[in-house]
Parts: structure tokens; sequence; C-alpha cells
């Protein structure tokens, strides 16, 4: 548990503290919010000094966003399951568990408004939490142009918007119910939409 | 401008008082947002006594929905352009518009953030905003439907959250840019996808 290699002139940082730390801000960041979060709550939350948080991130900002990403990034990652149908069911199903999980039901939107306050927190989000998942996310999609399930032309930025978006939209924009069997239509409406120039495919689902 | 028919019992509600507090509600909800907002910096905004706002609406979120409402359900009105890919054209470059437009990118995504606090506010928020806006939406829907560029038993409720979602996602989750031709894209996505069982049209457009 302890750090093999310890920066010159740098404290060895106790991965214990760093989890403690994590769990506390986590936890502050879904009941106050980003703007009303401080590092005197999170610090006395976890049971530290403020100096232990200063000495892993620099600011609000970085801390935060490291807390989010390290648990919120492996989420994305699926497994593969031998078909794009397939991958893709879980994809969805493991970002409806991600947006529906206690405390991202409330960090994520609230840290979506504040980039719209802050444009720097919405840039620094995308690169460390928006990216790193839709990397993870891009893996399905070049697995199903392998197998020839998706045309090799597809655009993985827009077919990564695509896969995301009515999930994100129906559970986060709309608060709406997600009846029985939503991410099974989501999922074929996806087949049709992204397999343009897959005729197979399209022939293949298009009794559904 | 005067009102021809006075509640008997209530007082008379002058339109440019109306237009003046919503102007107002509107700047403070941008600035500050729904949890910050106190009807008292509405009215001093707006040029009013506080009992103007209550002798309109009940309580903040009551008067918060109505100017947000007056304001973004008739955004969602869009002309008939007589083919279903003119009219989600249409559709997607309003709702761009409405998630742009200075004053709702910032109220948007807040209160959105506000209902995973306040969950009265999103079911309000659903009923006065969203499922008015819905309606209009789903007007183009039924229009292609009796075009037969829809199937007749399209989900309208599944494919009203398909059209919204992508533009939303792009916007305001990821707030990232919209790339020339980013529309285009989507509709053609969602011409293939929500045209399962009208085979006419995926031979008309399988060429792109």
């Amino acid at each position: 548990m302890t750090s093999r290699r310890t920066p010159t002139g740098a404290a060895v940082l106790q991965p214990q503290v760093t989890a403690a730390i994590t769990e506390a801000a986590l936890d502050e960041l879904a009941e106050a919010g980003y703007g009303r979060l401080s590092m005197e709550a999170v610090a006395k939350r976890a049971g530290v000094g403020k100096s232990a948080l200063y000495r892993r991130w620099p600011a609000k900002q970085d801390m935060v966003l490291a807390v989010v990403a390290e648990l919120g990034v492996p989420m994305a990652a699926t497994p593969d399951t031998g078909s794009l149908r397939g991958d893709l069911l879980a994809a969805l199903t493991a970002f409806r568990d991600f947006l529906t999980h206690p405390r991202f039901a409330r960090i994520v939107p609230d840290l979506i408004a504040e980039s719209a306050r802050r444009p720097e927190l919405g840039v620094a989000m995308a690169e460390l939490l928006g990216e790193p998942r839709r990397a993870r996310g891009a893996v399905l999609l070049r697995r199903a142009i392998e197998r020839g399930e998706l045309p090799a032309d597809t655009d993985l930025e827009l077919a990564l918007d695509l896969v995301a978006a009515p999930v994100f939209w129906r559970l986060v924009a709309r608060r709406a119910p997600q009846e029985e069997g939503y991410l099974d239509s989501v999922v074929e409406f996806l087949l049709r939409g992204l397999s343009a120039g897959a005729p197979a495919l399209i022939h293949g689902e298009g009794g559904r």
C-alpha cells in the first residue's frame, strides 16, 4: 500500500488518505454541488488537514475532476459480447447505471450546469472525463467495423454522440421514467441509423 | 393592451408589468440560477413591488416556469417544409437556437441540475415546458406518418427523444462545438433510424 517511488522533494502520498479524500469529495459534491463545495468541508469530512488535499491537487477543480474521473471513467468500459447489438446494449446499460448512480445522478447534471457558467470547467471535464469515457465507447464501434457490422467509414465522433444521447436525454434532461424495453428500443434504432452502407445489417434488422 | 375581462375580486394585471417582470425574471435566472434567485431581486430589477409578483404567481417555481415556458414553448414550433427531412432539419435548428440562446444556454442546464435536487421542480418543468414543446415536435412526426414517410406504428414518445437527444447531448452535456453539417448528419441518421418498416424511404436515403 506504500508508494514504491517517492518523487524527489515530494511527500509520500498515502493511498488510504487519497481514498478517504476521494469518498469525502464525492459525497460533498453530491450534497453541496460544485459551486458550494469547499476544500475545508472535504478535508473535515475525510478527517485530514487541508494540506493533504493541496499536496494532491493544486485546486478544487483538479480535485473534483480527478475523483469523478477515477470512478466515472472505468464505468464506461464494457465487455465484448460478440455482436454490435450486444455491445450497444451493454454500453447503454452501463451509461444508465452511471447516470442513475446515487452520487453521479446529482454530480453529473451539477457539473454540466456549472460548465455553462465556467467554460474552463467544461473544457477540463471534456478532457478528463468525457474523452476518456468516449475512448472506451469507441472500442465497441471499432470492433463492429472489424466485424463488418458497421461501414468502414463510420464517423466515430458522431456515432458516439448518437449512442450516448438518448439515455442522457431521457434520464437527465427529461427525468422521465425508462419503461421496460427502452434500452432495447434505442439499440434497434441505433442499429438502423448507424448501419448506412451495411445493407446486410439493414435487411437483417428490418423485420422489427 | 388592457384586460377585457376583470375576474371578480381580482386586481387587473397590467400586461406591461407582466412583461417587465418576465424580462427581469429571465435575466435573474440566467445570472443567479434558480437556487439563488429571489423574488426580491426580480421585483427590484423589474421596478415593481414584490406583491406584483405574488399577484401573478403563488411562488418562485410557478413564476420561473411560467416565464421560461412563455418564451421557450413557442420556439419548438416549426413550419411544414413538405418533407420529413426538411421538417427534422427545421426542428433541430430551432432546438439548437433554443439551447444556444444567450439566456436559455444558462437557464436550461441550471433548471435540469436543480431538478436533480428538487424532484417537484422536475415534474413541473416536464409538465409546463417539456410536454408542450414535445407536443409541437409531435406535429411534424404525425405529418410524416400521414405522408407515408414514417411507419404508422411509429412510437412517437421514443421518436421525440431520439430527435431531441443528439443536439442536447452535443451542445449542453458535452459543450462541444457543432461543426458545419452536424445537424444534416443527425437528420440523415434519424431518417434511417426512424424509418423501419418504411422501406421506400430506406431505399431513397440509402445512397448517402
